[in-house]
Formats: structure tokens, C-alpha cells, sequence
């Protein structure tokens, strides 16, 4: 390649009718080529085909190609593999090389570490690794098992996602994850979204239920099971619901792309006069959500009504008011924000929150989505004080999105070292030798009774090796217990990617500790000690 | 029915072969008896059937009957119905007459009272009227949707109960409402129980997924996603696990008997050693879970094999243990018990906890089974300390058996009076007028802060009509806010069941209620001064 470079070697556009194009690549023993452009003809209908040369090389290319080898830069050779012609593994295999070229070494620099670190933190590397989550073959294809130390960071989000919510007025439920096919034709979900669907089970005569893909129509049931007022209003349903996606196998990826995924889902039913207080709760949530894990480099991109089309449900009024008090909230907020014509849904104007993780990647997390479409199919009314009935607003919205794909993303994010509130193991109490293996019992019961989540290294190794083991299980605190602290019934603290940070006494450092779980992380209880 | 019983009409009983008694019922215009003695010929291949007379009275019955009517002491005809000749809309309409009897009139009242009071507790009508859940047509018969208040007992009882098994070393997991159908045929499920399951759903040539039944399969997963010795036991995984079975849809009942429910399941993976202290660990839970609730009047039912048969799977000696460590466990507890032969699942052993609730009637809940059959079918292993591999023990363990089921007896136990831990509204603050109304909402933040669940009943009701609602939601705590209380910073306490306990300082009865709330009933704030 770098002699390639220093050569300089001109390269040539030539456009050649199809069947001369042919005639040459057979004369050069090309017959995959020849392959192709017979495709182009019967496909797309082409006439002539153009080619690129360079010295005796002669390729079919759409191009561009740049105007002659010394152009190219800083460029790396990344990986070669096998392919089957066509990916059939029938026919013969070629080589593919795989590189990648920028304009300077900086750039290619940056752009390498940074395919090396989202490498390392490969949620479905480290998912493994720490122990979080298992795809299991003999379950099925895009629906994780969590294992026990995921599940316990699941738990965490959910406690504290719940207790957020009931003090903002949500109120919970929990509805069944089958419901009947009819749910869905009202809905409108079946049959226009049945290849997103597992397939629907007849269990009587004409009576078939589907996995809920959405745990609307079932909140849409207890809205209707009891006559509501706008005094009743806003009606705030929350529910971590467990739905059923029938994703292409071929598009499944861990935690990112599955089958079966449980929301942070919540349905508000509000009059149009609560919609602008409503949408900015659920914006500050999304945000506070975001703030709390560390997703602080986040935008908004407000999806609006295409002017131009008849698409959309709902009245024009209805709109503009959807539309606008959006706008007031993204700017009271002081979000940095985009908005998007054409870019809602066809029942309502929507925020999606986008976030970039600490290694500069993009996501979409929480979204915000108004909805004038199931009110009216499902007839949803409430008595306004005219004493007359009105459609309600519906909003859907999940701050998190999926909590499975969210815990995947803060796998990520966190290259797997999750802070103290939501580490499966918060502190190993590695005893350097048997003598020290009773009182570390003792320092267990007491973080235990902190209800901090501990373990004791009651293995035979020497305390380096222990220390590297619960390095690579990225526990957040060790506490090492010598002869020293068996005397002074203290214990010397060692904190993740900092080291050392001291001997205290036991009950100091277990108070520090739960001021920083509970703080989520706010409060570091050693971020002085070791200058942070 | 009085004089009837006055005239003492002896009843007497005559056989007949079944022509002449269709001759005599031809005669006496009885065709519907004419139709049983066919049929009776027909089905069951009677020659001859049993008639009973009484003075001019002629029946077809098998008996027994008392000798004369006078024998008749306490009795009460309860209702009459309307119901078609053999169920069917297109026969003529009969009518039925209801009554019991009893031999003295205390027993009889006893009976009606039960009854009387039995249909004050039906969890149907208390879980509509207290909006506790809902069962939807929309949805489907037999999966309850959990409306916002018994959401809020769900939560509580899984918390509760999550906290515990988190002290005693279980671990959490969360998997998938789905599986593969080969993960059922390998557990043995499908077919063989193939008609209790939803049908399965194909999603891709070949691939069918069955909603899971049991959790056990998924959980047995898990066992085997990661290499397995001796001290890596017991593996104690637990989940609140969401399964789904297709009852009849005649069957079904109310939570009592539902297609979707959510077991407080567990699977201990241990080896023949921890065997007995692992059953009685279970045997404690399920103790503890019922003393807690208040269902104290319980006895165990121990499953043996029966001696004669051959449908065990396992060894004599694995039975032998399993038996004898249950056997030795309920014995240490003091449990009462019986055992019985024949009982036990074809997999192992098993401890039921059978209930009375406080009218008397049993309920099966709690459940522990030994099960040798899943770890022989999925091929499960644990490396010894002779370091070869042996084979695990797996237990099975509801102490509630279904949530769903448990809170459907809770709800009958407690006659919807759910104690302060599990009321949906523990205070219902009630200002007497306008005046007190600033001061109400103070105490309701006061409440809220204590993280009591609180709501203020800012009607213009009189203070009495107040009182009268908050009692039909049998909420455990009235605080009745005048002018007074206002003045001194105080609340007037209301208790349910009992009345005006007296005032006290705000901040003291928060105090007392809450260690009420944490002590899940056992001190009671008000017991004293109510003298209870």
C-alpha cells in the first residue's frame, strides 16, 4: 500500500457500453464482474458500466475514486476475511481486506482507539464477563435471561424510577402480557403491524390473543373501567411492561435489538388545558433520568407534522397546540433541541431525548409522544365541567425507552464500571491472611446491615491476586483487612481507578458509603480524599 | 315444609325394574324422569332403579332419605332459580328450590352466617368496589389487570418478601415470558402438558414458542450457563415469574383460579447434603409468611410415594433422604402435620401449607417440592470435592404459591381491611370545613414525607358523610382535622374497626404509624389505647 502511495499512479474514469465492458473483464479471467454487470443490465436496466484503472489494475466501480494514488493519506489495513461469492456457501471464497483512511494521522488515531474502546466495552463482552445477562440458545434468539447480578441493576433502576414517580403522582398497575387479538384490531395495531408481531394463539372458537407488543390498550382498559372527570385528570398510569417484538433474527443484538424488552412505560390521560404541564414533567424526568447516569451530552429532536400532508389524525387545532406547547417546554428547559416537520407519528407530535455516551456515540433514549389517535378509536371520554363529555390527550412516554437496552447502553457508557447505587457488588472485603478472616467477617455483617451489598475474598490467594480478581470484577470499593486493621478495628479502603485512599474506622466508611449510594453518585465519599 | 315436617310422613323406598317405573312416571305425567331412567339404562346399564314415596308423592332417587319428615330439624329453604331442563335455552324452564339442613338450629345459623359472611368477603366484589383489580372482556377472561390500589399490595407483599430472600442469600433473576417448545420438550412439559398450555406461536420455519408455564426451565438455564462445583452451592435463584396456563374458561374464578399468574417462584440447586437445611429453610419462609399475614391456623401436608407403584423417577435412596429430611424438618418446627402416601409428584416428595382464613375455610398455599426428574432431564452437574461430577438437587418453593391467588385470599382473610402495611390508603386526613383545609394539606405533605400513603377528602361533604366514605374504603387511619386541631398542631385519630382513639401531636402519631407499617402489624400504634 505505502509504495502504492509514493507511486502516484494516475486513475482513469472509463464508461463503457455493458456488453464491451464484458467482453473485457472475461478477456482479464473476471468472471464475478462479468457476473455483476450482466445483474446491472437485468436489474437496474443499465446500458453501460463504468470502470476505473489504475497502472494495469482495471476495476468496475461506481466510484468517485480519488484522482491519483498519492492522495491517500493516513490509512491503517484493519482485518481480512473470508466471504462465499454471494454468501452462499456454495460457490468459492474470496478475500475481503478491510481498511479504513482519513485525512490525517490524527484523525485516523482518534478513529482507531476509539473502535478499540467501544471494543472493551462491548456490553455483550462485558455482560459476560461481569456475570449480567445471558442469550441463551436453548430460550431463544433476542430474549435476555438476566442473570443475578444484572437483575439487581434492574432493580435498582426500577426502585428508584418508581419512587420517583410516585411522588410525581403516578400512579402503578400491572396488566397480563397476552390480550386478546380484537384489543389490537381496535387499536390498530393488528393486522397493520403484524409482521412486528408473534404470531396470535387461538385458544377457543374464534378467540385468538396476542403477546403485547405495547402496554397501551391494556392502560386504555382501565381508563375505561370507571367513569372519570376532569377532576380524575391527569390519570397517570405507570408500568414496567414486559412487550413481545418479533424483530428479524438477523437484526437481533444483545441488549440493543431483542425480542422481549420491559419499558418504563407510562400513559397520562390529560384535558388539553393540562397537556403544557404535563409534557414538561415528562421532560424534566427524561432529563433527570439522563443527568442522574451521567448521559449529561444530550439533545432534543422535536418530530412535527409534515405541513404538506393529510396523513395525520386529529384536528388542525389540536395540532398547533400539541406542536406549541412542545416548543414552550424544549425552550423553557433550555434544551438544545432540532425540530423535525414530518418527522412525528401520524397521531401526534413527539421529543425524542439523543444522547452521546462518553465515547462520543449516539443514542435514543427517552421519548415523550403526544396521541390524538387512541383516544378516538378506543372512545375515551371524561366529563368537563360543562358537565359535557371530552376526548382526553393521551401521552406515551418512557424515559428510559427499554430498560434492557438501557442497561446495555450503560454497560457501555460505563465500560462496566457502574457507580456504587448501581454495582451488583458494592464493596470486597479481601482479608490478607487467614488471621485477618474473622474480624472481615464482622466488617461483612456490618455492610450487610447497611444493606450495602458485600462480599468476603475467602480464597487461599495473596492479597495482589485479590486485588486484581475484584479489579476485573470492577467493584467499586475494596476493603483490605491486615493485622493492622484487625487491631484497630479499622479497615484500609481502596477505591476503583484511584487506588488507596485511606484506613478508617468501619462506621465512618460505611456511613460515607451510603451518603454516596444514596446521593446516586452526587456525593462521592472519597473524591477529595484522592483529589477528584 | 313446616307441616310437612308436623305430619311425620313416613318415606319409604321401592326397587323397580326400570320398565315399570317408566310405566308409572308415563303415568303420572313425569316425562323428565322418564328421560333420566332411559338415559340411567343407557349410560350405566341399570336393569332396575330406586324410587321413594311419600304419601302421594313419588320420586326417582338413589337415597338415601331420612325414615319420616319429622326427622327433619333445623332447615331453611335459601332460593329459588329458573333453569332449562338439561341446561339447554331451547328446553322448557324448570324451577329449583334451594334449602339446607342442619340437626339443631345453632349449626344451622352457623351455616348461614358463614355463608352470609363469605359473600361480604367474595374477593370479587370487594377487589371491584375497593378498585382493587379488574378482570376486562377486552382482555380476556382470567387475567386480572392490577388497577393502581392493588398494585400497591402486590408491591408491598413482593418487597417484603424480596428483602427477605435477599438476607437469606437468595439471588434475583428476570427472564423471558417465552421459550423455545424444545426447552419444554426437554423438560418434559410438551407434550405431555401440552393442554394446559397457550399454543405455541412459529415464528420462523421449524421454531415454535410456547408462553412459559413454569419458570423452572429458564431458571434451569441459568444453572447451566456457568461451570458449576460443590461450593458454589446451594444456587438459591429467585423470581416473581409471570406464567401463563389455559384453564377452562368455565373454571375460572375470579384471582382464585385465573390463565395468568405471577408466582413468588424459587429454585434451589443443592446437593444431597444441604438437602435438610435447606428444606427447612423453605419450611420457616412459608411459616413466616403466614404468621405475618395473620393466617396462623395452618397445617402441612407431607407427599410421600406410594410404596406400591413404579412411576417414581429417582433412586430409593434419593427418596429416602428426600422423605426423611422433610419428615425430620416438619418434625423440628413443630409443624402439624399429615402424611400421605401416594401424594407426592412423580419427581419427588412435597410440603403443602394448608390455611384456614377466618371464617374457617382452607386454602392450599405454600409449597415446597423435591425434584430429582428436571436435573436428570437437563443433564445438570456440580463438580464434588472428589472432584468428579455429581448430580444437583433441585427444590421448588412458593411460600404464596401465586400473588395473584394470595391476594385473592387476603382480600376474603382480611375482608378487604388490608393491615396498615398493605392498605392502599393508610390515612385519609378529613378537614371538617374550609377553615381546616390549609392545615389538612400540611398534614397530608407531613404524611407523605413519612412516606405514608395519604390522601386529604377535599369534598364539601359534612365531616360525618366523610367519615361514612372513608369507611367504606376501610382505610386504617382517619386523622379528622376541626378547628381545634388547627389551633394546637394536632390530629384527632380515627382507627378502623374501633373509633376515636384520641389527639395527639402530629409529629408523635407519624411516629407510632410508622412503626405500626414496619412491624407489618405486629405493634399496633393504637392497641392500647383502644384497649385491644
Amino acid at each position: 500500500m505505502q509504495k502504492i502511495v509514493e507511486e502516484k499512479i494516475p486513475i482513469e474514469r472509463l464508461e463503457l457500453p455493458a456488453e464491451q465492458a464484458k467482453e473485457k473483464f472475461t478477456r482479464l479471467g473476471q468472471k464475478y464482474k462479468v457476473e455483476m454487470i450482466d445483474d446491472l443490465v437485468k436489474n437496474e436496466g443499465v446500458s453501460s458500466v463504468s470502470l476505473y484503472k489504475q497502472g494495469d489494475f482495471i476495476d468496475l466501480c461506481r466510484g468517485p475514486h480519488l484522482p491519483d494514488t498519492g492522495k491517500v493519506r493516513a490509512f491503517r489495513l484493519l482485518t481480512t476475511a473470508g466471504a462465499y461469492w454471494r454468501g452462499d456457501e456454495n460457490n468459492p471464497m474470496l478475500t475481503r481486506i478491510y481498511g479504513t483512511a482519513f485525512f490525517d494521522e490524527k484523525q485516523l488515531t482518534e478513529h482507531i482507539e476509539r473502535i478499540e474502546e467501544a471494543k472493551k466495552r462491548d456490553h455483550r463482552i462485558l455482560g459476560k464477563q461481569l456475570g449480567l445477562f445471558l442469550i441463551s440458545n436453548a430460550v431463544g434468539p433476542g430474549l435476555p435471561l438476566w442473570l443475578p447480578k444484572g437483575t439487581i441493576i434492574r432493580i435498582e433502576l426500577q426502585n428508584w424510577l418508581q419512587e420517583e414517580l410516585f411522588k410525581q403522582g403516578y400512579q402503578f398497575v400491572f396488566t397480563p402480557h397476552i390480550g386478546k387479538v380484537d384489543l389490537y384490531r381496535t387499536s390498530g395495531h393488528y393486522p397493520y403491524y403484524e409482521h412486528g408481531l408473534f404470531p396470535a394463539m387461538e385458544v377457543e372458537q374464534g378467540q385468538a390473543y396476542l403477546l403485547k407488543p405495547m402496554n397501551c390498550p391494556h392502560h386504555i382498559q382501565i381508563y375505561l373501567s370507571a367513569p372519570r372527570t376532569y377532576r380524575n385528570l391527569p390519570l397517570r398510569l405507570a408500568e414496567f411492561g414486559t412487550v413481545y417484538r418479533l424483530e428479524q433474527s438477523g437484526e437481533l443484538s444483545g441488549l440493543i435489538r431483542v425480542r422481549g424488552f420491559t419499558q418504563d412505560d407510562a400513559h397520562i390521560f390529560c384535558t388539553p388545558e393540562q397537556l403544557l404541564e404535563e409534557v414538561e414533567s415528562c421532560a424534566n424526568l427524561a432529563k433527570m433520568v439522563l443527568e442522574t447516569v451521567g448521559l449529561n451530552d444530550y439533545r432534543v429532536r422535536i418530530g412535527l407534522r409534515d405541513p404538506d400532508s393529510s396523513k395525520y389524525t386529529g384536528s388542525t387545532e389540536n395540532w398547533d397546540l400539541a406542536e406549541d406547547n412542545i416548543r414552550q417546554v424544549v425552550r423553557k428547559l433550555q434544551l438544545d433541541y432540532t425540530e423535525e416537520p414530518g418527522e412525528a407519528a401520524f397521531y401526534g407530535p413527539k421529543i425524542d431525548f439523543i444522547t452521546k455516551d462518553c465515547i462520543g456515540r449516539e443514542w435514543q433514549l427517552g421519548t415523550i409522544q403526544v396521541d390524538y389517535n387512541l383516544p378516538e378509536r378506543f372512545n375515551l371520554e371524561y366529563i368537563g365541567p360543562d358537565n359535557a363529555p371530552h376526548r382526553p390527550i393521551m401521552i406515551h412516554r418512557a424515559p428510559l425507552g427499554s430498560l434492557d437496552r438501557f442497561i446495555g447502553i450503560l454497560i457501555e457508557h460505563y465500560a462496566g464500571a457502574f457507580p456504587l447505587w448501581l454495582a451488583p457488588v458494592q464493596v470486597a472485603v479481601l482479608p490478607v491472611s487467614e488471621k485477618s478472616a474473622e474480624y472481615a467477617q464482622k466488617v461483612l455483617k456490618h455492610l450487610r446491615d447497611a444493606k450495602l451489598r458485600a462480599e468476603v475474598d475467602t480464597s487461599p490467594d495473596k492479597i495482589g491476586a485479590k486485588i486484581r480478581r475484584w479489579t476485573m470484577e470492577k467493584v467499586p470499593y475494596m476493603f483490605i483487612i491486615g493485622r493492622r486493621e484487625v487491631v484497630n478495628e479499622t479497615v484500609s479502603v481502596r477505591k476503583r481507578k484511584i487506588g488507596q485512599v485511606g484506613t478508617f474506622q468501619l462506621t465512618e466508611v460505611i456511613e460515607l458509603l451510603k451518603i454516596e449510594r444514596d446521593s446516586r453518585g452526587s456525593k462521592e465519599a472519597f473524591a477529595d480524599a484522592a483529589g477528584g
